[in-house]
């Protein structure tokens, strides 16, 4: 065996570019096809020897924590955790280095390859090298468990509970609370996942899994609103610019969460065979938009102005009043959602697809969310398609200045 | 509710690409981030307004199925499906109806846009208008208890049966067996689900879902061997060419199979937290291969040359005899492994991650595979690390010409 060759692993700080960059596969020029690499491996970009697929990186640092408003990526892989210990110190470290191993993940490096001893494990998994940033972004939340395991009780806030039971919810214990939860975002699922992974091995002798899911979205050049399972463009009625943000997104108090956000999370099966039994007119009545342009009833535009009071000629409303859009409307506040699809398989007692969303909204206080859901819970003619079986609140940090790490002042 | 706007869904064809042209989003010009996008799923590729994401198209028709020496997309979707009729004109339809769909999907177009009434379910479930056909690619194959189901009994051959139990499998019953397989590749996950949903809506009568699995691969700019999730290049050893094909994949004799091939599954978990635990020096050991290059060892190319028969100075083989490498060497046959990764939340007995590899592979005799893997079963170093759980082995028809339907040899 070649030693030679095998330390190379170590070595070397090799960043996941660098190593592109080695392969010749960065910029102008290499053409790495003719080394030989497999038919079924190579050639998929024949002809355009030079494209640079996922080069775009986000910064860890920043006013709030990347993953909220930055633009939605093609996968996420959401994990939520359970504390296995209740040592602040403990936990103060492990936020510390996952400070450290998210900057150079997002960077597009690995985690920790100074490594220089063969018999050890490696740090990182490995398996992103070669590979470019993707738009990784990574968010990290806590949520009102986690401040009475490690006797917070001076951090906690009046509206920073866990979610009531809303009408018609199915939740199921597995997919239920939970201490902290790591939300990561790429264009490529395996950089998502990676994230993950390597994170919660860092942590490991201190949290459990407590559930994950991957998701997908299909984003296509980024100039579309990307459409849900059952068809429909999901994400129009969305905060659009910084100002939208600052009202209904970061949360501007003077504590540790300032400039932070709740984030919530719910799993929501969609029963497929059900809704594509459906006539159109039905399903564009339960959203009261049009399911080609996305445009509200009555209007042309995906974008228009919805005015839920509006009556058509006959003198009804123009939008039904047990759509999800009214109904949504009518609690007359304001979210930012980032949903993601799944699809898990076949669910062993329909039988059907295991298929739907991970809806994940960010608001400054429970209570949009609240009031949206309880509106729906009831009424909305969306729920003979829907099931809710997971949920979570967490309150995600504000963003962190290079020097400093994601949570600190909830610790200090 | 404006039935003017409304039809439109309806009173044309709408080509998912149409769509796209339609809304100015192929080719050069159209700013769409003007039209008020919202800001989480607007400007992704701000400053490269033209860039036109997975417009490569793959056709259907062909000597043999896409999909199979195809380069590997960054998605699958891959179903088992069971008989629940056994008359041959229905299915005989079913294979037809699917021709015509599976042309019009990899095209980009929706299987049935042309329907005209408002108040029956879209033939189409919706999901990927405005999306390009990103590369998908629809594979079918049938195993042998379809034979059996239509008493195809003159169209059976000895080798064609199920797998034999192999050392070490833990095959679970919901992961064996089946009628049918559907492989839908492409680089985005929502356009390979989308046509696995809507072949299986178009014969939901005749057929039931088995089992399901989506997998992914980080194919970068598709010049390198991916690598899975035990951090390794994982596709290195494969045919190269056409004439690799013929000498290792394609089905030569003259009956319903010609040009065809078998396809083999097998379902395997891979024990993340194990590995991640194991030194470098054992994990490559484990391979025979280095991690980062991917070469085997005493070689510094990955793509370098193996003769397992190659002593050392120290008079010891060079690779391992027990790792995965020698021991499929020494089985001395070729196969084509196209396998995909999986990450499928938490496996509730362990609390780790439910993740593996989705091994799919094409050879022109199923004791290509059988070889390989008995030479693997028991002694192969890598066993420590993973579990088979699911397995099948189909008969994946040759390709057809425009006015043919997939399966027509077999059946006439
Ligand atoms: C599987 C479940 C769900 C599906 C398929 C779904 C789908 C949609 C669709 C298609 C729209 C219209 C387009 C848009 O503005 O994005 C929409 C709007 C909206 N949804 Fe949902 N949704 C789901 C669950 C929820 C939940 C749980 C909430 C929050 C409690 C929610 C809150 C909203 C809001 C606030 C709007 C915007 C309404 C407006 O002001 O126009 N949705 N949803
Ligand atoms: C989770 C399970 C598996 C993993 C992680 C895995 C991984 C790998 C890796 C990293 C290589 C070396 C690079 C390459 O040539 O692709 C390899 C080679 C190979 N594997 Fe696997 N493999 C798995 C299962 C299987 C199975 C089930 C078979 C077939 C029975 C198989 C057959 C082969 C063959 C034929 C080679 C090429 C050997 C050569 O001629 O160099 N593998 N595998």
């Amino acid at each position: 065996m070649s030693d030679e060759n095998d330390k190379k692993w170590f070595d070397k700080k090799i960043s996941r570019r660098d190593f592109l960059k080695k392969a010749g596969m960065v910029g102008a020029g290499a053409a790495i096809g003719a080394s030989g690499a497999g038919a079924i491996f190579a050639n998929m970009f024949s002809g355009k020897a030079n494209q640079v697929v996922g080069n775009e990186e986000i910064s860890f640092y920043g006013e709030h924590q990347s993953g909220i408003a930055t633009p939605v990526q093609k996968n996420v892989y959401f994990a939520v955790l359970d504390l296995h210990s209740t040592d602040k110190e403990e936990i103060k470290q492990m936020f510390k280095d996952w400070t450290d191993y998210s900057e150079k993940l997002m960077k597009g490096e690995l985690v920790a390859p100074e490594l220089a001893n063969h018999l050890v494990p490696p740090l990182d998994t490995g398996e992103t090298v070669g590979l470019n940033p993707y738009r990784l972004t990574i968010t990290f939340g806590i949520s009102p468990s986690f401040l009475d395991k490690l006797k917070l009780d001076n951090k906690k806030m009046e509206e920073f509970k866990d979610l009531p039971h809303f009408p018609r919810d199915q939740i199921k214990d597995k997919y239920k609370g939970g201490d902290i939860c790591i939300q990561a975002c790429a264009d490529d699922a395996q950089v998502a996942f990676h994230a993950v992974r390597n994170l919660v091995r860092k942590g490991r002798a201190l949290i459990t899994l407590k559930w994950t899911q991957a998701g997908f979205l299909p984003i296509g050049n980024g100039k579309e609103t990307p459409r849900n399972l059952f068809g429909f463009k999901d994400g129009t009625e969305n905060p659009k610019n910084n100002n939208d943000f600052k009202n209904v997104v970061w949360y501007d108090k003077n504590n540790w969460l300032k400039n932070g956000t709740f984030l919530i999370v719910r799993r929501i099966q969609m029963h497929l065979e059900t809704w594509d039994r459906t006539n159109l007119q039905e399903q564009e009545n339960t959203f009261g938009r049009y399911k080609e342009s996305g445009a509200p009833f009555g209007e042309t535009d995906e974008f228009a102005t919805i005015d839920i009071n509006k009556k058509g000629p006959d003198g009804k409303p123009v939008l039904p009043i047990d759509s999800h859009v009214y109904l949504a409307k009518k609690a007359d506040v304001k979210i930012a959602r980032r949903a993601f699809s799944y699809s898990n398989g076949i669910d062993e007692v329909s039988g059907q697809f295991d298929a739907g969303l991970l809806f994940i909204c960010f608001q400054k206080h429970p209570d949009q969310f609240i009031k949206i859901q309880n509106s729906l819970g009831n009424d909305d003619k969306l729920n003979e398609y829907i099931t809710h079986v997971g949920t979570g609140i967490f309150a995600c940090f504000g963003g962190i200045k290079k020097g400093e790490y994601i949570g600190q002042k909830l610790f200090e």
